[in-house]
């Protein structure tokens, strides 16, 4: 599987239920988001003027990904709304890994160049790292309707937060093609 | 790494914050635990008694791990409190992965072996299959006193539970020796 692939088989609408791990507290919260993820071109105009932003030439991206999510979190009365959208480009010599482009996010003043690689577990993992944080997110599927996802944060003081988001597909219609399957779909 | 390698990084005390999704009624519940993880060596008794219960030769298996667990569940008074031994057996083509016996648990009657891997990006997955589940566990180190553990098991009418575990390492006076380095730990 490669990452447009996994991309492909992320769109759709998914009901994510989230657990949050303070690490330093041994404290948890919950969350629960509705996503909604859309493929894109690689002639997408997001895509493109992603591309510009990072100086970098379009034709080089792979597709493109938006994000969109709508969700809360235990304890918190505003409500966690936005979107995001991401390139993979491919490194020249390793199809499985690259850079993750990625707009910015809420607060984020500076555009941050993410590292992207798909495992022979068929594990998506990103990572993006800056002078103050380093960050670690693992997607994978159980099934084409089950995708999971777990990621952590590591600020100057050390790894702080450990979380886990459970997601299923809503109103599944017409499930995304797949040309591969895991040790794990097969089991589904 | 090998799962030898693994286990051995794996040994020790460690505290376990648990959180556990019921998918299909989107509830979170926790736990934690206190675990004590032992490597063994391959002439252990208990390594040698295992392998003769699955009808193997001792001689075949790799090591051996002993698992202790303590711990407590969200809405639940009585304790979980057990231990299991994990031994190892390579295949014969492909080093990162093999059979994993492993003893009965509370309630089982039957042995089941399991399999592992050991994945390109230092992922460990067990698996073990009946009529009537799956389950799929997977561990990683974040760094070498910070190891996550995700799992999920599928019954006969769909997949039913997804846990989460976030562990640290107590009291490390001497954390094992590693001979490889993962990219997370480059960061620790």
């Amino acid at each position: 599987m490669d990452i447009v692939e996994f991309f492909q088989r992320s769109s759709g609408k998914w009901f994510s239920q989230r657990t949050s791990h303070a690490l330093a507290f041994e404290q948890a919260k919950g969350g629960q988001s509705e996503l909604q993820i859309e493929l894109l071109p690689q002639t997408d105009p997001a895509v493109i003027k992603l591309c510009e932003q990072y100086k970098l030439d379009p034709t080089l991206a792979l597709c493109g990904l938006r994000v969109n999510w709508d969700g809360t979190t235990e304890g918190e009365k505003a409500k966690q709304v936005g979107n995001t959208v991401l390139v993979p480009i491919a490194d020249p010599d390793s199809p499985n890994e690259g850079t993750l482009l990625r707009t910015l996010g809420p607060g984020e003043k500076v555009l941050l160049a993410g590292r992207y690689s798909v495992g022979s577990d068929e594990t998506l993992t990103l990572t993006a790292e800056s002078e103050t944080m380093y960050s670690e997110e693992r997607l994978w599927f159980a099934n084409p309707n089950l995708r999971f996802r777990t990621s952590v944060l590591k600020q100057s003081g050390g790894f702080s937060t450990a979380s886990f988001c459970s997601e299923i597909r809503k109103g599944v219609t017409s499930p995304p093609p797949a040309t591969t399957q895991s040790i794990a779909d097969k089991k589904a």
